[in-house]
């Protein structure tokens, strides 16, 4: 197995390009009524973010060559998704960050009332999205996704990390924090690009949920390691938050260089899982890498 | 046309019950991690409340004889939407609302972070709950809920009402921000129930977009008149808020005597509208007497 052929950035670059055409696509101008509410949704989506998320929808549908228009909307509902965690986390009453992606963050932009609604109006309209594709497995694509985003998944990780600040967790315990509060979303990302295609055999949704929780896991211990070594400017968000918090986190528990062993060996697993696979496996395997040595 | 054989409180009373019962199964125990969120969900939700948008659901179903499951799935979710609506227009960022339904409201019982969470996950639960029914129009359903609930809809309104407090609005941009803040779900309540048959004709989906049209203002005239008349005690949250914001109501636009005779002839015209249906629509007409004449 090689990746020499394929080169991961120009790959990205195309399908992040992709994704932001898209997510301008599917938001409704600023001029459309409330003004004020569509500018503020435009402002907290678009122009920044690394669209790891919509890079696996896409990686997965390429795997299972689904067609590009209900690809499209994967990754679009994912990224909003994702989006409308990031305005509701930043808010005063949950972690309180003024910066996000190297601007103010949405609520310190356009105040706290419109941040809540614009959190809200997102997850609507990732919702909408799919839906409004009428795939043939648009209605699989809601189920999965609002079971990750929902009090089992995303919301549910982000209830658990606020009750576990200030204490010591068991890595047993961080682990299932991390599956429900990144896990969940990442394996919904390969999710809703398999279900894009007209339909998806229970081999590639069994390969593509170890991947997940492989590339889920190594996702968070990366973050947490560069919340302890990078800075506030090399991540456009604050860092070293996590020891100011008391957080427990991979670094607090296993000390960087263990940290940096479990994600070289969660890597290998990863090229591993995806050996049978041909070329159509190439942009699941740069992602892997990419997730796994990113340094911001 | 005659009611006299229909009578409102046995058929309300059956089927609050129905959709309390189908909340309390489809919301997680407050024994499921995360346990506190659950927790607060279910506080949210469970026991309280007209549950109007539910008997919509239940009412419009009846009319093209939907079966009971996928009907039961439609009012759980209109339910969860206006649940987390109420939750986050509580808070303090917004209305900052210390009583709903005549308890703590829910950022007052267990903070602002875990009240911002809830109101997340009961969305999320909403578009769950519909998908996992696989009912032939779900996909249609999940299309219509999500278009209520947000930018267009429901958020969409909340942003129009927090621009306009203090501002003199016209009757036009009254009723445009009340179709998007409560008209839109009322519609939805309808459509979903419609929905959930197997097929639904474009006539019945028509008839049901006028009876919501009238609906939905009434409700808000009727709202408007209680908050100006009723007291605390009597509503089950603060009365007089309007005045104290300095908000446009239908009151303040038209009077009390004028605002009456409206919900007046909107009752009558949707009478009208009823006029060609047997008892099938019997809880139509009974739920449209009962939001023109409520009194809390």
């Amino acid at each position: 197995m090689s990746i020499s052929l394929f080169t991961f950035e120009p790959w990205a670059t195309i399908h992040q390009q992709q994704v932001e055409d898209a997510l301008a696509r599917v938001m409704p101008s600023e001029e459309t009524s409330p003004a004020r509410l569509h500018s503020a949704m435009r402002y907290a989506v678009l122009g920044g973010g690394k669209r790891v998320r919509a890079l696996l929808s896409y990686a997965a549908a390429e795997l299972v060559r689904a067609p590009a228009k209900s690809t499209d909307a994967a990754a679009v509902a994912v990224e909003l998704i994702h989006a409308f965690s990031l305005v509701h986390d930043d808010m005063p009453c949950m972690d309180d960050d003024d910066l996000r992606r190297g601007k103010p963050s949405c609520h310190k932009q356009y105040g706290d009332a419109t941040a809540l609604l614009v959190g809200d109006a997102l997850q609507s309209l990732a919702f909408q999205t799919i839906a409004d594709t009428n795939a043939p497995q648009a209605l699989k694509q809601v189920q999965v996704l609002a079971q990750a985003t929902g009090s089992r998944g995303m919301c549910g990780g982000q209830s658990i990390d606020l009750q576990s600040t200030g204490l010591l967790l068991t890595r047993s315990e961080l682990e299932t924090m991390h599956q429900y509060k990144t896990g969940a979303l990442i394996r919904a990302s390969t999710l809703l690009g398999a279900y894009a295609a007209e339909s998806t055999s229970e081999a590639h949704i069994s390969l593509l949920n170890q991947y997940s929780e492989n590339m889920g896991l190594a996702f968070q211990v990366v973050d947490d390691i560069l919340d302890a070594t990078a800075d506030t400017q090399t991540l456009g968000k604050t860092a070293g938050k996590d020891a100011l918090q008391e957080k427990s986190t991979y670094v607090s528990l296993l000390g960087i260089e263990e940290a940096n062993a479990l994600v070289k060996r969660l890597y290998e697993q990863t090229l591993q899982l995806l050996a049978g696979f041909d070329k159509q496996a190439d942009p699941l395997r740069a992602i892997a890498r990419f997730i796994c040595e990113r340094t911001s």
